[in-house]
């Protein structure tokens, strides 16, 4: 059942509206949205402008807030949260360490595998920003701290690093981690790759740096191929206490 | 708590043993384990030999039981099984339907992150193999029918196929989709990835096909650089209701 | 040294002009160039403009005439252009077939290369635009014939076709080789190429379909790092006789 | 035609034997050769063992020499050779100067391609050995010099580096090219790529690093999909004088 002020995404017409259930109403070149009688709708109801345009009512999922999260900088793509989740084998029993928070979009995607995310991030205006989105994800399990991952205590399965690492931030994770537990490490450059690498090297076993390299086949009346444009971001290194 | 019959892994002077808590000893080139005592232990505790070697208890993760479980043919990689968590949003609300089971892998990263996985497996024998492995990862949320996938019914928020497809069972995803919901298809074959992608316009929105090319980076004196080779496994077409 | 009528490329001041040593003179930003001044000058001479600007003097190579020749339509990339001279082994004892000339890129390069190409273009005025390319790169060993390639007679060391390839031109082309010599072919799509390779088997051996992902490393001072996007461009199928 | 002496290439009966004309015989399993009835035959003939097995004769290309040539380490990869000739725009007109000769076969590639070749290496064995691979592939304008790069003298259109490369090396290349003219230097550790990058900006124009993963599709009655291996051999930095 959707509640007042909740997130929803209104999809037909060829056009997406991202809104929230309330009071007022939303114009578009489709005519007019009620977004008061979204409260106490389902996801899949038919929302009707008033000139007869239907549009589908859905509840956003992670994949949503991707796209639609407000956004401090370039969050990590979809691919190296995804690479992080498996490589960790991140699941419902974790207690999870996030830091460099950004718009909150990883913790967003942890907050809904793991039972626990806090997730630090030292520049107050971006925490408060992922902590807006957070909200709009209905996360009860994430915890936005406005603070430097150093500050952080207390003992988790992983900690997840996308800021710039040094040293001291690989043995505070190590610090923090259980037993078993996994280090993730994103970096866009090598030379940061190479810091955490050999900072790592000693203190954990497992140390494996990883390359995504991804691309989506088109397919059309020509033919099927390879996009000619393919994505690389960063790399990616997990590490094991 | 460790409980008599868990799996158990024992990490230590180079070796590792994926074992079960018990009555028995296990006999070892570093001596013999006691693995009675390691019922009531917990991870991190270190298990002793009667020699002085000196192992680690670790509790598995999913990782473990794609390194460690049981197989039945060659399991998706956990970057193809990160990608589907990512790129569908899985989280602890979904309820998912996969087919294909196989070796039960897939579906214990699925199972500790949705709230429930039904997993369909037309040969019983590897559906037996797959039940025993899920029971070990301790999922009681996860669920093995040796059936057809076309047997499926309910509704889910993301169905995932590895399996022979054709255009029936894009059909019968769709049909047991909520909207807003998302079909992920893995087919190791171009002419596999075609039919899904042919079955699925019209149909679905959102249909794209990824690829993902993954390589190591290695460092060590001589410097830093890629993995000589670079793994490709599979196609993963995404569709959304 | 420079005749009349030779393609020059001046280079300086942050600017290149493709031109045409001759009687006339070149108005751009950085002042008047005088072209007739370049008859009798030599690579690397400086002309100076009349208000002072210098620009250094180069005959072009084939990897200008990549950029600066007049073109028709895509053509082949330099990566794949060597690919084919690479595995092809291609040098100054063979005798070249090539169909499908286009703006007549490719061959220009092999021109450079083999004792001689004849290359086929089904387009006439593609041909003459070709014509004009390699005959401003000053190949007297390259001929362009604006006919289809099936009319292609004689007997060469490597045939190379970058066209719409049927059954009939992979016959047409093993016809025409001479034993121990090579086929190569480009194809965009993965349907072209299926063509091309079961054409190929049972006629040729050594019949392999290769993929070349090219990507640039980017250094500055924040780091090294691949370029974000990368190039996909076709498949390039070889086949020995 | 064939002359004693020369290195010829008999393939069939599903082998391939790489031989020199001459007086003696060849024992296989598929019966005895009679080598010095290679002497005056034609690249096509058919050589017939005593017992009857058919070979066919062919005069070795450079693809050739890449498989038979006799090796005094791991020889750069032919997709990289031809990025070299292609990114360079190596032709017939050219003089090219060589360093890191190895075994010859960038060399022998080169030499099918340009004018003439120098090639520098350092240990006298490599250089020996690379002079013999280069005296089998007929190559009159390929000159092995066993000698350190840093002592080439001259003017070259071409300067290819496969060495360990430092600065002195970069600045040598810029000072024997010609107005125009390019390096290329192959590098397979990330390290030696920047210093190459680093020591060609400011003096060379056009610095560019290329990275080619190849790989290469497969088709069979299962279907068509990429080698589950790829190929990342080195980085290739090209610049412009």
């Amino acid at each position: 059942m959707i509640e007042p002020g909740d997130r929803i995404l209104l999809v037909g017409e060829g056009r997406e509206f991202f809104v929230k259930a309330g009071q007022n109403t939303l114009s578009t070149d489709k005519g007019q949205l009620d977004l008061a009688s979204l409260v106490g709708a389902a996801a899949g109801d038919i929302l009707t402008t008033h000139n007869g345009s239907k549009f589908t009512i859905r509840v956003p999922r992670p994949t949503d807030f991707f796209t639609y999260g407000k956004r401090s900088g370039a969050p990590m793509l979809p691919k190296d949260i995804g690479l992080v989740i498996a490589y960790t084998g991140m699941n419902h029993n974790d207690h999870v360490l996030d830091a460099g928070t950004g718009s909150g979009i990883a913790a967003i995607y942890f907050g809904g595998v793991a039972k626990s995310v806090r997730t630090y991030e030292v520049r107050p205006e971006f925490s408060a920003l992922a902590q807006k989105n957070i909200a709009e994800a209905k996360l009860k399990n994430v915890e936005a701290v406005a603070a430097d991952f150093l500050a952080a205590d207390g003992l988790f399965d992983v900690v997840h690093l996308d800021m710039q690492i040094q040293q001291e931030h690989v043995d505070h994770a190590f610090n923090h981690l259980k037993s078993g537990g996994y280090l993730a490490c994103y970096t866009p450059f090598l030379e940061q790759m190479a810091i955490v690498v050999d900072a790592s090297y000693g203190q954990f076993s497992e140390v494996h740096t990883h390359e995504l390299i991804e691309r989506e086949m088109t397919r059309s009346k020509r033919g099927t191929r390879p996009s000619t444009s393919i994505c690389h971001s960063g790399y990616i290194t997990i590490a094991r206490k």
